[in-house]
């Protein structure tokens, strides 16, 4: 293997291609990046348990002299091509063992890794994409998953679900605590699907697709997912199992109703929950709510060993239906809160011990849904 | 206690002594600020193991109702009043245990800590100070304190030693492995002093006076040094022991002086230690640099697990001497290239096993020492 290529570029891929190394992993060769270069093109890959992506690279500053397959070790690679600053880079291979990174004054030899020992990377194959933009997937990770498990007890709940039923594509969260919800038309005809992808996964995801703007084609079978943008393909393995069916989850009568600022209740949230008692089974901060008579809202928690906090927040719009007093965790709140774009954001709840829910008129067909907990008053 | 103040004015002297707050404590009461309210003043003081702090406050918005004394738990507080916007806060004493946190629309309680549990904080007495331009003392702090010991294994090398002969004040700094010196004229006549300050401190102080210009005053007995400045007292305990004579340590002499473009410097010595083996005792990263015959430099790292680095400096001045090889630790190099603002740096040597030295033509009256290790070529 023998070339050349432009500093930036192959930079730019391998920031992309980087977020499928793994952290941790009991197979020493997926820390290397595979680099496999055609007559034409030069192809990146890395992969670990949960995901595995490639990169393409056939750009004009591409010159090959010699083609092959090599595993470097990723770290190390990707933090030389960073510290580099000269225009071209020339890569080559020696004795078969070594690669040799050469710039203009600085030569950098890696030991490489065994290619015999990498194991096939098996991507979907691409027929009947699934054509969603950019600015939808974007939007289903940053809006929503965000609320799903943190922790492994009921795996499939560490997921999001994408179920697909006459085009109309429901992309859910839940911890069984809170529920986030954004509904999706996707414009065209597609088979109706059902199927949970890693929340972890799609983080990855989110971080690469940041900067672009355009069309994402998304393939699956049964036990994978694969994005494909730009010269990249993403893969993810999907979660196995029943996803709970939240359907009934969501009220639909609500008799109290009341209008919030965002920030302004952001704020009061934020420093109310500085003096909060710690729930022990979620380790979530718990905060009470009054719906006042006189239509002012008090925010409030209490600790025993530190003190207490209280905040009056007057909503925007006058207050609809009865008082109304209930607890939760003011980060549940804050996260649904923080994930609308709406400056104004409504609370709909339908009574102390029912789930109430979030919505804002700037985000459409986004829905957040937290469930109070028992506290004393 | 009764008072009301202005937020901004509140908030910027606890950030100042928030840095006196210990990390950890086996006396929990110092995790509590200690505020003081006089007639005229309100004082604020934190203390931990090292260091002291206080300020002042006699601002024009401070509304005094009430005197007192109490001890607010540090680290509730400065995150109540940092979330707080409105523009006045009132504190008030309820009970005797008690604080209430007013502010427009909220209302804060904070438990307090005993006052009698808190200690007795011993200021060193304003007598006689030395004045040190903030300027002087933020060089000193920046320039040479990162050279001290890391590692207590011999305490008195993790201080900056300051000697005082004849009104020239020598700071120091080294782990026995480098060395950092700074000499200042002190514009004025003091009696001879020798004392030794955790580096640590240092820092702290480095961080509250940072947008200070004017006078700094420095007084100090036999135990502990205080630093005055704007409304505020910062004091350090002083460590015990004799500093090592390192006056015979920087040679005088220099074969081979070499001048180089410091950040040419520092981006290939980056480069180089991403490949460099790591040396056992101090966890330092060895790079070789070779002066050859043709006046190049190659500075290089071999890592057998790795791979190696390569990479040809071109001083920015014929070098003078002959050719020479020896080898460091990289951090050394780039620790002291950082802290010299001059973008010319001088590299002079003595020889293969001889400390060298790094000086610029901006940094005057700053020295930086390295120790060569040895290592098989």
């Amino acid at each position: 293997m023998i070339f050349t290529i432009d500093r930036d570029v192959l930079l730019e891929n391998l920031n992309l291609i980087s977020h499928g190394l793994p952290v941790r992993t009991a197979m020493p060769v997926l820390t290397g990046i595979k680099m496999e270069l055609t007559d034409t093109d030069l192809f990146l890959t890395t992969s670990n348990t949960d995901v595995s992506i490639q990169a393409v690279i056939n750009d004009a500053s591409l010159e090959i002299e010699e083609t092959g397959k090599i595993i470097v070790p990723g770290s190390y690679f990707i933090n030389i091509i960073r510290k580099i600053n000269s225009r071209k880079i020339n890569i080559s291979l020696i004795e078969e063992k070594m690669v040799l990174i050469k710039s203009e004054r600085s030569e950098f030899k890696l030991n490489l890794l065994s290619v015999l020992d990498y194991p096939n990377i098996d991507f979907v194959s691409l027929d009947n994409p699934i054509n969603l933009e950019a600015k939808t997937l974007k939007g289903i990770i940053k809006e929503i998953a965000f609320a799903t498990a943190q922790t492994e007890k009921r795996p499939i709940l560490t997921g999001v679900s994408l179920k697909n039923v006459d085009s109309v594509l429901k992309a859910t969260a839940t911890d069984s605590y809170r529920l986030s919800q954004k509904t999706i038309d996707l414009g065209a005809a597609y088979p109706d699907f059902n199927l949970v992808i890693l929340s972890k996964s799609l983080e990855d995801l989110g971080k690469i697709v940041e900067g672009y703007n355009e069309n994402v084609e998304v393939y699956f079978n049964k036990i994978k997912i694969l994005f494909k943008f730009k010269n990249v393909l993403f893969q993810s393995r999907l979660l196995d199992g029943n996803y709970p069916d939240t359907s009934r989850l969501i009220p639909e009568n609500f008799p109290v109703i009341v209008k919030f600022n965002k920030e302004e209740l952001i704020d009061a949230v934020e420093r109310v929950s500085l003096l909060s008692a710690k729930d022990k089974e979620n380790n979530n901060y718990i905060i009470k709510f009054h719906v006042k008579n006189d239509h002012a809202v008090e925010i409030s928690s209490t600790s025993s060993e530190v003190g207490g906090a209280l905040e009056e927040v007057i909503p925007t719009d006058p207050v609809i239906g009865p008082e109304l007093k209930l607890a939760f965790s003011s980060r549940y709140l804050l996260e649904a809160l923080k994930s609308c774009v709406s400056s104004q954001v409504t609370l709909s709840f339908t009574g102390e011990y029912k789930p109430f829910i979030i919505t804002g008129e700037q985000d459409p067909n986004l829905i957040h849904l937290i469930l109070p907990i028992r506290v004393e008053w």
